[in-house]
């Protein structure tokens, strides 16, 4: 049998965890409030319940160890997690030692940002599977970013590398959460897309988005451009087209610095499928030096809010492989 | 006595080569013209005569091959130079059989493209020394980059990575040699500096400038800007504040991408030394996410025309390390 290892996802709201066998992906998951509010010790708390519950779910599994994708900067040793966005007074805690101290285990316990974690995930189980490097784009709340090389997580020379939401595409652009002037943030995460939906819809019109959204446009959000693209409202189409222009434009820059020329979408706003991906292609090669064009492609990810547990559980195979641990495998 | 290699830059009017010896660096040059216009045979044949005459004039040197720095796109094997601009029907060539049969020797030969050749010149004889990872930018009639990470260069799928040249700033701006909007070189290239410069000089006045360039500013040069600015000319001094302002921009988006803090800036543009660093210093900060900004460094390389011959001569050190060839150096 396949050996299996826990994968979790840490978000500011919800924890979710995954028990994963390495060769067939998730087998059973477990989902709980984050608690973020109540500190780092109810956090810590929470991944052992999660954890304990897998492990109760099917004590048959052969578990290695335990991956935790987590917003924030995790260290070059990938063991401690430092100032996670969202959780209160967290500070910079040694989450490998501690997991291991409340569970009573010396499993290997391995962190990595959630985005460098959805990129693994896409790497080893999702769209990103046929490209031995690619970049991963992951649109929602923020932009994040990863960089795979040879089917391994760039880290740069602190662990931060790929923060592709903060790099600029106009030096006089708007203000991003972060104070980047003209980061592709500022145009296409979250609040601003909306901002621009509804500034779009205002000046333009779309008497479908205003069903969906109120006739003041309060409820807009990112879905509903997805879902009024498709049924072929023009407001949305556009104001997608806008987005996936802002969004080839980033990439083109991508392309020329690192040379990697295939590139994974995912999160919620890449739900949009072809309605971004397209203008995103188009613009994507106006941006690329000439000679670096070909095999340039833009794929979505479908693993959706799965990518991210995936990639933390590869984790630990991929340390396993390397501590040689796992003869007989696959 | 230290092993020796030849190290040879190949530009579009002129071919230096160098002996270097491994601890001491150059310890002989030559320059011939490449020839560019003649093909590619004749600049070969150069190169080859190049190596003879560094041989001839140290005899006895214990030389381990030959390092090629050039122009273009070169193979991932690095023996093959593809369509190098200004090279008259060049093509698809590998140097590095071309080379030894010319020279009918078995010598190791490596071939990188020059941009990355001047880099490794940068982190084992200049600048870059001390630092195990930095990002290289050649501010000369192009912009060129190149990524060393653990003092070797990320070269990405195909060996093309560090493009920084060709990356947009302004997806609306002006538009570069390549077709890119808003490219950093399409602001601070050579000719789009001058010509701003031009537009600068005409609006405010630099008495000193037009000294120097006529009173129609029709010889007007990047380091007649640096030399008036050190002068203390107040025209010259806000054009390389423009300049600096414009590749802090650049280099912010490299470094919230690669993670790699430490910048080192050659080219005859960084002449002008802190004229152009001290803005770019600036800028460079509001451009990269706050997490990221600690230990942000930019520096300027000193080692001028020598750096590239002398990354040549390393790569062939490099292989001479990997086939274990090296016992008892240094």
């Amino acid at each position: 049998m396949s050996i299996c290892a826990i994968g979790a996802d840490l978000g500011g709201t919800s924890l979710k965890a995954a028990l994963v066998r390495r060769s067939a992906g998730i087998i059973a998951t477990v989902r709980m409030d984050t608690g973020a509010d109540h500190g780092p010790s109810h956090v810590l708390g929470q991944i052992c319940h999660a954890v304990r519950a897998l492990l109760a779910e099917r004590p048959q599994a052969d578990v290695r160890g335990i991956g935790l994708g987590a917003p924030g900067t995790v260290d070059l040793a990938r063991q401690t997690l430092i100032h996670p966005p969202n959780i209160r007074s967290w500070g910079r805690i040694d989450v490998r030692a501690a997991l291991r101290e409340r569970l009573g285990t010396s499993w290997p316990v391995v962190v990595e940002n959630d985005a460098n974690a959805a990129a693994l995930g896409s790497a080893h189980y999702g769209a990103g599977r046929p490209h031995a490097s690619f970049i991963m784009v992951t649109l929602g709340t923020g932009v994040g970013g990863a960089i795979i090389m040879d089917k391994e997580v760039f880290r740069g020379t602190t662990g931060a590398a790929g923060e592709i939401g903060h790099m600029t595409i106009n030096f006089a652009g708007p203000i991003d959460r972060a104070g980047v002037a003209g980061a592709i943030e500022a145009y296409i995460g979250q609040r601003y897309l909306t901002e621009h939906a509804r500034n779009h819809v205002q000046a333009e019109g779309s008497p479908l988005l205003r069903r969906m959204a109120g006739s003041d446009l309060a409820a807009l959000a990112p879905a509903m451009l997805s879902e009024a693209a498709i049924q072929g409202d023009a407001a949305a189409t556009a104001i997608l087209r806008w987005a996936g222009h802002k969004l080839g434009c980033v990439l083109g820059a991508c392309i020329n610095l690192l040379d990697i020329r295939v590139v994974v979408i995912g999160g919620g706003v890449s739900g949009a499928g072809e309605h971004i991906l397209e203008p995103a292609r188009q613009a994507v090669l106006e941006f690329v030096k000439p000679g670096m064009r070909e095999g340039v492609t833009i794929l979505q990810e479908t693993l959706g809010n799965e990518a991210g547990m995936l990639g933390a559980a590869h984790l630990v195979f991929d340390h396993a492989d390397s501590h040689g641990s796992t003869s007989g495998d696959i």
